[in-house]
Parts: C-alpha cells; sequence; structure tokens
C-alpha cells in the first residue's frame, strides 16, 4: 500500500487494523474464559440412598472452584488491561503482533495450569502445581511488560494524543507485577500462600484496577 | 487521555469503547450457549440387534434435552437483554467492567449446572441438583438488578437521550426476577415444580420480552 | 428511547443492533463449526509393531471424517445464508430475535447429531441415527423458512431499498429445502440414499448459492 | 440489490461484507487456537509419595508442548496473514467465501492432527502421524494459494488502491509455502526432521513475516 491516502481514510484503516486484532483477541479471551468450566466436573451419580452424598461431592469439588475463581478473575482483569492498553494503540507491527500472539498463548495455557492446581490442591505433589500456575502467572506477567515496553519504545504506534504522564502511571502500574514472581518464590515455602497471593492480586486488580 | 477530544472523536472514543465489552461479551455468550451441546452424550453403540435399542437411548436422554432447552433459552434471553441494556449505556467504568464479568462468570458456570442437573434428573438427589440449578439462576438474577441498579445509579454512565419512563419500565421489569426466588424455594416442596418455574419463565421471557 | 433522534443517528443504532445480533450469531457459527472437530477421536496408540496399524485405524474413522464434511460444509452455507439474508435486515423486533435464537439452538444440536451418525454409520441402527441427522436439517430448513416469512411479512425490518424482485428469487431459492424433506423421508427406503442427498446438497449450495 | 446506493453506502456497504467475513474468520480462528489446549491433558494424581513423580509426568507430556506450540505460531501466523489479505480484499463472492470455508475447515481440522502427532511422537507409528500433521500443512498452504490467486485473478475483489508491486512481493512470498511440500517428503526420510522444519517456519513467519 504505497499509495498515499488521505488523511480521513487513514484514520479508517488504522481503526480497522487494531479492531481485527483487538476481535481476534477478544475471542481467545472469551473462549479461554469460558473453557475453564470444562475443568469442574460433575460427580458421577452414585447409588447411595443418604441424602447428603451429592452434597458431600459438589463440596468436596472446592479446589475446582477456587482455581476456577482465580483464573476467571485473572482473565477478565486480563481482558480489561488489553481493552486499555489497545485504546492507546492506533498502529500494529508485526512485533506487536508476535507479543500478543505469546500473550494469548499463555492466556490460553492457564486452561491447563488452572486444571493441574485443581487436581493437585489436596495431593502431596500440589507444590509442583503451584509451581506451574504461578510460573504461568510470572511468564504473563513479562509478556504484558514486554508488550507494554515495546509500545512506548515504538510511539508512533500510540495514538498521537496520548498523555505522556498516563504512560508515566501506567508503567508505575506494570512495576506491581513484581508481585507474581513473589508468589512464584513464596510457593517454594508455602504453597497455599503463595496461590493466597495469587487470588488476593486478581480480587484487588479486578476491584481496583482504573480503566483510566 | 487528558487532551481534550472534540465531540465527534469522544462519540466514537465512547462507541468503540462500549464496543468492545460487548463484544467480549458476546462472545462469552456465545461461547457458552455452544458449548452446552456438548453435555448431551450420544450412546455408545451397543452390540443388540433390536431396532428400537437407539431409539430407547436417544428417548432417555430427554433430562439432557430438557437442560439443554432450559440453559439455551435462558442464556439467549440474557443475552438479549445484555444486548438492551448496553444499547442505553455509552461509557463503561471499572465497576460496571467488575460486575459485568461476575456476570459472565455465573452464566458460564450455567453450564455445570444444567450438566448436574441432566445427570441428576432421574436421581433420588435430584434436589440437590435442583438447588445448585435455581441457585444460579437466583444470583444470576442478583447480579443482573445490581448491575442495571449501578448503572441507573451513575447515569453519566448512560447515553443522554434515554427516556427516564423507559429507565422506569426497566426497572419494573427487573422486578420479575424475584421469581427466580420463588423457583429456587419450590425446588424444596418440589423439585420438578422448581424447574417447571423457571423453564416457563424462559418461554415466556423468549416470547414476550420487549426490546425496547 | 421515545424522544425522537435525528435520522443520521438513527441510521447509527439501526446498524449497531442488527450489528450485534450478526456479531452474536457469527460466534455461535463460528463455535459450532469448530467444535465439529471434537468429534473426531484421535486412535489409541496401541501395541502392534506392524507399520500399518495406524493408517488402517485412520482410515477406519471414515465416517467421522464423512459426518465432518457434511457438517462443516452444511454450517458454512448457513453461515452464509445468515450473512445474506441479513444484509437485507435493517431492524430487529423480538420475534426476529427469538426465531433467530431457535435457529442458533438448531445449528448447535447439529454437533450432537453429527457426532451420532458418525458412530453409527456402520452399525445396524445407522437408519435411527440418519433419521435424527436429516430430521435436524428438516428442522433448520423449517426455521430458515420461517424467519424469512417473518421478516418479508413484516417489510419495517427491511432495508428500505431492497428490491421486489430480490425477494421473489429467494422465496424461491428457500422452496429448495423441501429437498431435505426428501432426504429424510429417503432414509426410510436407504439410509445411504439421504446421507448422499445431504452431502450433495451441502456441496451443490456450497459451490453455486449465490451471495447477492 | 440492483437498486443502485450512492458511492458513500456502497463503501459502507462492502465495508460491512467482508467486515462479517473476517468476524466468522476471526471467530474460527480464535477458537480452533483455543482448543489446542484441551490436548494438553493433565496427568492423573497418582498414588506415589516421592516428590519428583509429577514433575517427571510433566516433563513426559513435551510431545504436547510441542505440538501445541507449533500448532499455535501455526495459526497464529495464518491468521496475521489472513488480516493481512482481506485488508485489501474490499468486496467477496461466492467463490471466495466457499475457499475461505475451506480454509477455515483445514484450520479446524489442525486440531485433530496436532492432537494425532502429540499421541504419537513417542510411538514407532510416528511417521504416519506426521505425514498427516504435514500433510494438512500441504492443503493449508496450497489454500492459500488458491486463495490468494483467485482475489488477484478478479481484481475487482481488490482494493482500487492496491499497489501492483505489492501484490508481486505478496505473490512471491506465498512460493515459500512450497517448502511445506519439502517437509512432507522430508518425513518420509525422518519424521523428526520434518516436524523440525514445519516448526522453524513458523517460527521464522512468526518473528519475520511483514504485516505490510
Amino acid at each position: 500500500m504505497s499509495a498515499e491516502p488521505n488523511t480521513m481514510n487513514q484514520v479508517r484503516q488504522d481503526e480497522k487494523e487494531t479492531g481485527r486484532v483487538e476481535a481476534f483477541s477478544d475471542g481467545v479471551f472469551a473462549i479461554a474464559i469460558t473453557l475453564l468450566i470444562l475443568e469442574i466436573r460433575v460427580p458421577e451419580p452414585g447409588e447411595g440412598e443418604e441424602a447428603s452424598s451429592l452434597v458431600t461431592a459438589l463440596l468436596e469439588l472446592w479446589p475446582s472452584y477456587l482455581a476456577y475463581l482465580i483464573s476467571f478473575l485473572t482473565i477478565a482483569v486480563m481482558w480489561v488491561n488489553h481493552h486499555n492498553m489497545f485504546r492507546l494503540i492506533r498502529r500494529t507491527d508485526n512485533a506487536l503482533l508476535f507479543l500478543n500472539s505469546l500473550l494469548l498463548m499463555f492466556i490460553t495455557f492457564l486452561n491447563f495450569s488452572t486444571a493441574l492446581l485443581a487436581d493437585y490442591i489436596k495431593h502431596p505433589e500440589l507444590q509442583v502445581a503451584a509451581l506451574v500456575y504461578t510460573g504461568t502467572m510470572v511468564v504473563l506477567a513479562g509478556l504484558w511488560n514486554l508488550l507494554w515496553r515495546y509500545v512506548t519504545a515504538h510511539r508512533h504506534l500510540l495514538a498521537s494524543n496520548v498523555d505522556p504522564a498516563l504512560i508515566q502511571t501506567i508503567n508505575r502500574r506494570y512495576r506491581s507485577s513484581i508481585l507474581y514472581v513473589i508468589a512464584f518464590l513464596l510457593v517454594f515455602v508455602s504453597p497455599a500462600a503463595g496461590i493466597a497471593l495469587v487470588l488476593a492480586m486478581a480480587v484487588f486488580f479486578a476491584i481496583t484496577a482504573s480503566t483510566r
């Protein structure tokens, strides 16, 4: 497209461009977040006559509910994050698309980590599963930082009217992702503590993270 | 984005903003409604020679068909509901996104409740499964009310030309969600009656709920 | 929304309205068509040493490939159909949304019918499975006709510049859906012939159906 | 639509038209890429007490991770490809929609080929699985070429301001898809080498493929 289109067309073209990246990403986010429910398996109807056996079976699924809750909130927060970041982005280039794809790959991978965590919460090998889970979070945090750093280092990808003060604010917020590294390290001491920190972060970000 | 964009851009920006929330929500709705079919499992090909054994096996799947029908209609009605609510919304803030995420989480959870209901309809512990199912509906009804209350309490989130009379009408309509609480309580007396009420509501809303 | 917006806003509003119905429908079409692949199950790695055992196992999956092909083409053709129909539609009302939801429900149900057909093609009870499969097609054809009839009977739902001759052409085309009834009836004589007719129609429509 | 709409409407109509094809395709891409994770199955919690048994089980899943990585990158690259191709396309016709559907069918089929490859990497019959996997890639490469050739042979489908030099550049790039045929043939000599070539291509295209 070497021909120079007029400004109006350029704007429309740009919008369309990031529009499809956002649409594709939204699709992956939406599917990844919805597939999480498939990991909670319905207890097999048994032959027991006593009224409380299904209640017990449902209560014993708490690791699945917990893992579901943490991962759902985390993906939802990441979607809001993606939404906010791409509101500032007007153009895409190949490196941006590649980083975005890697990010989506690990968001999808969270389905595996979540199922692993749920299946091993009551098992002696919980520590391994918790390391995989928090490790996935560390990789995700790293990719978010990389993506944001790349975009701010290539200002032509950003909308021209983005306030530099806003970029500083976001830079500061991204620094909090060091907490995922702490959660990962905490698992070596106490898996429960590490998972609790990830849950706390998911709830904290879900409630407080500003969309501006 | 402290810079003051002109009104035209503002409008476009706002549209784009709710646009992505709607697109993401549409994705979750579409996936949640489509995954329901995975809960109807094809009967294993047996070795019987008599022509009627597959017919019998297919007929015995009626709890799955019934649960599928109720949940599909319910999610479809909720999608129309979401569609209508967001036609009035022009801006989003973090609390709105959070409430919307919680709503989507329980819509997704309906897949689990539906599978549970289908597996236990012919089982002595149907009551427990029916309580989980109608309980999920109660939570969903509560979240819808919360979301609508939040939006109407923060008028700047609504389009400026929304007629106050329309808001009153919707307020009244939302009050009918008390019927889900009645369905939940009815399950203690008769699980079948509770489920029948939820089905009746799904069909009623699907046929009559006005899009205006 | 009793306030009278100006024409420009009206147009935008209308576009947005059908836009979301189309987006939601696209989502369901895309998911239903993609989930089909989950029904083709990878053969278990056996212990046989002879080089041809996986080849044999893959070849024996032909009923799954065939059912996958027919259903994929059918859903793809129906998506094109939906796309073409909604290009003419400018407004939606509740009945339209309801009919559209029923249509999507049976498109989703096709996943079950397809799995059933694939599992029973080599089984003595193929006839039952083929009746369910072609029966699903008959219901779908009926819903398409109903949807189109509803829209043409309520002209205010259509774009104002739709050529009446075009409507006549589409009316004629929809009459060909009687072939699905013939396929259904043919199954009573020969299941293979009935399925072959559905396949032939999927290929024929996929290749020839005009988008205008 | 025989009535002649004004140019402005024509542009909007065209945009909307390719818009829905892109939205539907994005949906299929997003779902196909996300479903890949379902093929990595969580190891069953065993009864072993020794701390390393889950670590071992997770490490032994490497064929699944590898197949996941290759297929994820491949689908991501194809999505970028689709995105770039449709940025140049302004109109659709039935043949284009049909070719696009076939393309989506084989992208979906990649889920099956990926699962097959992962399950057979450590099995004596890896060659058969690798032939199916690289064969799927060959079919996909062929369909991409066919689609691009069709579009360039029917210039009215392209945007009027597309630079002929750009078309030449893309023509050259598409020629590299011959490498998939080489990967397929390589499998007859060494399955590992054939798969390595496909992986190398996925990484190479993911990093270097220009979006212009």
